[in-house]
């Protein structure tokens, strides 16, 4: 790890740990969620807000601002930090994953990708080495290789091969990271739900080197179930002294049940995509404001929540902007959905630092079964 | 006017005056511009970052909120300020000005208008009575009568037809209001851009006795030159010691203009439109945030503005979320014009405190001519 970044662990209860990756830019706390400023901007939120949130980092996305506004644009500019006023760390994804999405519009090989802008139809090509040299541009604190996020459901051939596509490219995105003293770089296992290929994956991880370890190729359709079950295993396969990122990583219940399995890092677009569709995501579940049901309710989405939203304004309030579809709206139910993953995350701290994990996560989905509002 | 409001006028200079409308609910410094509130949010900002803009008072749409949520909803939910978590004055229009924009979708009569709501297509009835009845269930603290704005062009006889429909409905809407402690209600003058019919008007408003007095029928299409035609006499036929706005206006030389003739109060959606649309208003005019020539500029949009919006971003930035759509784009730009519309008003108040108008003025017009930016 490089000298100015250091991970410490203060405490653990069980597999689940809490403690900080300090860095130049402020310290993170873990277990950690990173919401995600896509284009340079966590949606329907000013950054200073974000912060007040509680967040310590955010998660930028090397395939969005690499097309708009540019990668050597924003490097002109100063970085990404000062472009989106956000002084804080920021990591970034490798673009791997959204590339990967565009299904028919790219085209996969040894070097790298091609694939076709969904802003302006024009063509761009993606290697380890390109999106390493993209995230350098950007300044990112964290910088993630580049890797193939293995589609779910794989034979375990296809997964293997995936897998270790991805491991050559992680060699390879590590050459072209190089040393550098204030910025980190974290490798991410691959093996879809295959034990051994998580294994294998985790080793050539640990032979690159690298200075925080990434779980990828989960919450790609394969269930919670399924997801836990690789969790039982997969994070310890991973040095137990560098942070753990899991990757798009989830609902609440997602990253209650990863902590518990020894997870430190999160994002996920839930809680901000969420807040623009009008589903607020509370201790008791979800509440969708644009139900009927809230159109007279003077209350608040959830009377202990200490957010704007809450503390200012009724859910017949919220469903009047939803309806109207005034910004606001936006605004008022991502402002909740962030405040309330940092408040969860501020609260399995506590209780991991306290030793009593189990007995929060019982309070965690006993509120949960008896919330008188809409299933998540 | 009620006891517990009162208008003070501390200093003028030429016709301009500077003071203060003193209400329950907090003072509103004038000259003032009044934000719209349309349906029940300033779109794009949080109330609490409209009174950092220096917002005393806004506006609200009772047209729009009769419509959705319901001015009896709002009644049941403890009023329009609790409502939409802004505990400072409110000033209702009567709905007149939007239902007569309606166009085919109205019918007018003597009793008041019937018509579609765009909402639902629903159709509503809307009268002196059930028009002032309503601004009392949204508990606005300045009532607007219900009138007809006179289209533009209007005939001699045309407009004095409506302008005298229009002091019958003033009649009746006074009567609709009776006598309240703690809330005002304004006439509104009519009479287009005829001298005799605004005299006609300013007449039979001050017959009624209002606490305030509007002029309407203005900005509806016949330019500002004829616009400060009927300013050069209209503020003067009524009454000195009572607050006169000028009902949806405007750009910010428009104001100047209007200052200057005596006016004390504004309203505009302009600056929070514009907001929207990507069009930032500054001391040196529009900027179109839109044009490729902000794409790699590190400035602000004024480096002299103390908004976030020029404190914290780049004319690079703003372009790049205004082009990707980000709702952030909205937040700043209109964060920005409110700004430059407040700080148009103080500098207007101080140059008037001041007993330097007439040079304030001649600054205003050097800067904008000057400017090395689109013109507005």
């Amino acid at each position: 790890m490089p000298k100015s970044f250091s991970f410490e662990i203060h405490a653990s209860d069980g597999k689940a740990r809490t403690g900080a990756l300090n860095t130049r830019r402020g310290d993170i706390r873990t277990p950690a969620f990173m919401p995600v400023g896509t284009a340079a901007t966590v949606k329907a939120m000013l950054p200073e807000s974000v912060r007040e949130t509680g967040a310590d980092i955010l998660l930028g996305n090397t395939y969005h601002l690499m097309l708009r506004p540019g990668a050597e644009r924003i490097a002109r500019l100063g970085g990404l930090h000062d472009f989106m006023n956000w002084q804080r760390p920021i990591l970034t994804d490798s673009g791997g994953f959204q590339v990967m999405s565009l299904n028919d519009l790219r085209k996969l090989s040894e070097e790298g990708v091609s694939f076709k802008s969904h802003v302006d139809g024009s063509i761009h090509h993606l290697t380890p080495e390109r999106s390493i040299e993209i995230q350098r541009l950007l300044d990112s604190d964290i910088t993630m290789c580049f890797d193939e996020c293995t589609p779910f459901p794989a034979t375990e051939d296809r997964a293997a091969a995936s897998m270790r596509l991805s491991m050559r490219w992680a060699q390879r995105s590590r050459e072209a990271f190089g040393e550098r003293d204030d910025h980190l770089i974290f490798g991410i296992q691959q093996g879809s739900t295959f034990r051994d290929l998580r294994a294998e994956s985790a080793e050539a991880l640990r032979r690159i080197g690298f200075d925080g370890y990434a779980i990828g190729g989960l919450a790609v359709g394969e269930g919670q179930e399924a997801m836990f079950e690789v969790l039982d295993y997969a994070p310890d396969m991973l040095p137990a002294d560098r942070p753990r990122y899991l990757m798009g990583v989830g609902k609440p219940d997602d990253i209650v049940g990863a902590v518990q399995r020894g997870v430190d890092m999160f994002d996920c677009v839930l809680p901000s995509r969420s807040g623009r569709t009008g589903q607020a995501l509370t201790r008791r579940g979800a509440v969708n404001i644009k139900n009927a049901r809230h159109r007279d309710d003077p209350r608040p989405l959830d009377e202990e929540c200490t957010c704007p939203a809450c503390r200012n304004y009724s859910r017949a309030y919220l469903h009047h902007v939803f309806r109207a579809q005034e910004i606001i709206s936006s605004m008022l139910l991502t402002w909740h959905n962030l405040h309330y993953y940092q408040e969860l995350m501020a609260g399995l701290r506590a209780a991991i630092a306290a030793g009593r994990l189990d007995d929060f996560v019982a309070d965690f989905h006993t509120l949960r079964a008896g919330g008188d509002i809409e299933p998540l």
